[in-house]
């Protein structure tokens, strides 16, 4: 039995960190999650759709997290242009992200269409900038469309935009469905795909009455958490790690309306370690966790960046905290309740990477 | 446009009116929604489980709504016995309840068995008992068995009960889904199915992350949905309302793991004739709510009641309250949200049954 586990520090390719206090909170738990590289999604009020957003959102963060490599990224709208892409690239902006809602301003019977986008994905095929995906399409029940099988119906769209744009790189955000996994597998090399850890945890049964477990896309059925667990096993490198951690205040999440997020930085890795040996695969948890997705990005280390390592130890009682208070001075702004809140997770970073 | 119903008090037979102060609350609301007939579940605690009980709860009932004819149901366990049965049968007792736990216990490999109770199940078809089924099998995902399919999964066993006993009366409870919707219509004449309220208006989007719409069977996919609206407006009448409401105080909802029912009692029909008029049935309503479960039961009307009829009227602004304390007095008993709380449902009674 393995009880104890050194790797490199983790890179979360899908990371919502928000803003204002939550940002204060939730930034320095990055690296206490075991993790050094973030890829930051750009769903900020209002949303980061320009460089200059972009450039002065990541300074507040590494203010806050100076030990944390922060990738940038610009939430995909018709405002956004070719030289805008050109422009963001030159300042090291990573990827553009697409939200459903943001493309459906072009919809035709539901039925999305990017074809809009083309220049700017031409544009960002040109300079090497990474499209981001949240694939689903948004619920439509005149043709059947749910929760359920939103990201299944969105699957078609991202074969197009490839087959448009073969050398684009493409990540598909947070996969829940064997469809999807069996779609990005049939894509060539620059079709990637995030998973997030509560992803390869959970199922529709664990947020049906459970908000803390509500998360979009929602988990789906046995047979597509195992498939994602079976990708994931067997190591191919395509497939890797975004948490998609998504902090909300525990007074909107038990509520009458929850909002959707699942919180996991804090302890990323440990849960990890829970999760991969649960299911038999501790020894791809390394490539998944710290490196495929780096590979597919082509990124390299940051300069004058040292990985000391992280080292985790199998124990017994290591509690989640059940609750981080936001503000440690305003306690209107509530707590965040983070995944498996009070459970025993077994693993615990005994040393950290910085 | 139809702007005015007149039709006789509507039959709900499948309703949980539970114990105490709730019981309290609740039960005197049944006519509020225009319903005179109620079949009551026997899953109280503890659950009722023979002829006293159930008569004692019964009287209990008649002390706080006298104008409704009360039937009694069983909670299907082993302990149950054919000689309980004929003294049930003989002192008016309607029916057995078979929920997933209780047949669990003698399972393999997560397949439920009736087979244990088929002594019961003959006694009832001698003396014209109902068998009350909740159709979902356990989740078990090493099987891919999850909320969503926990119903189709189960019918199997209903075509298999109903094969081995074709006389016996039997009800599939809250059926939730197209192919639950099938299966019934494939069977004989004594296979009946109660429908609920909410179903009729909910998708699985709607209980995302919404505990108030929450409830077990989970409502399901859209094309799903359809199937039973569309049963509904093809006036089959082997379909008939069941609301399955079941009131849970709302700190019980809006929480980390919520309690599964959705309360539609007050309103029954107003609900009704605004969710048939949206889906263009409304001269459907009254054989599914008033007479369909009745002549499937076999049940003529309770000696002495007259019934006046209830009259409907559309009207701008008919607002569904907040909610509904549990107690007058006892504040710490929380309150009950209601189905659509807040919302316009259009219709309202104007003149009751009694």
């Amino acid at each position: 039995m393995t009880t104890s586990l050194t790797l490199p520090s983790a890179c979360d390719f899908h990371l919502h960190v928000r803003q204002g206090e939550m940002m204060q909170m939730v930034t320095p738990k990055i690296v206490e999650g075991g993790v050094s590289v973030a890829y930051i999604m750009p769903n900020t009020v209002p949303p980061i759709k320009n460089t200059e957003q972009a450039l002065e959102y990541k300074s507040q963060l590494e203010a806050l997290a100076p030990q944390v490599t922060f990738y940038m990224t610009l939430y995909l709208s018709p405002e956004l242009t070719v030289e805008e892409i050109r422009k963001a690239a030159a300042a090291g902006v990573a990827g553009v992200k697409s939200y459903p809602r943001g493309v459906t301003t072009n919809s035709d019977s539901g039925i999305e269409s990017y074809e809009i986008y083309y220049p700017i994905f031409q544009a960002m095929e040109e300079v090497g900038m990474v499209l981001n995906l949240h694939g689903e399409i948004p619920s439509d029940p005149t043709n059947d469309i749910c929760v359920m099988n939103a990201e299944e119906r969105f699957l078609p769209q991202l074969e197009k935009i490839h087959k448009a744009f073969p050398k684009l790189k493409i990540v598909l955000e947070h996969a829940t469905t064997k469809a999807a996994v069996d779609t990005v597998k049939r894509c060539g090399d620059t079709v990637g795909c995030s998973i997030t850890v509560h992803h390869l945890q959970l199922i529709v049964d664990d947020w049906a009455g459970q908000p803390h477990h509500f998360c979009k896309p929602v988990a789906k059925y046995p047979h597509d958490r195992d498939a994602l667990r079976d990708v994931v096993s067997s190591g191919h490198p395509r497939f890797f790690l975004g948490t998609d951690s998504a902090p909300h205040p525990c007074h909107t999440k038990e509520t009458s309306k929850a909002n959707a997020g699942v919180f996991t930085t804090p302890m990323v890795l440990p849960y990890l370690a829970k999760i991969f040996e649960e299911f038999g695969a501790l020894d791809k948890l390394e490539n998944f966790a710290c490196h495929f997705g780096r590979q597919f990005y082509g990124l390299g280390p940051r300069e004058g960046f040292v990985d000391q390592g992280v080292t985790l130890v199998k124990e017994d009682n290591v509690i989640v905290p059940e609750k981080y208070p936001v503000s440690a001075t305003n306690e209107s702004a509530g707590v965040v309740v983070p995944f498996l809140t009070g459970k025993n997770v077994g693993w615990k970073i005994t040393k950290n990477f910085f």
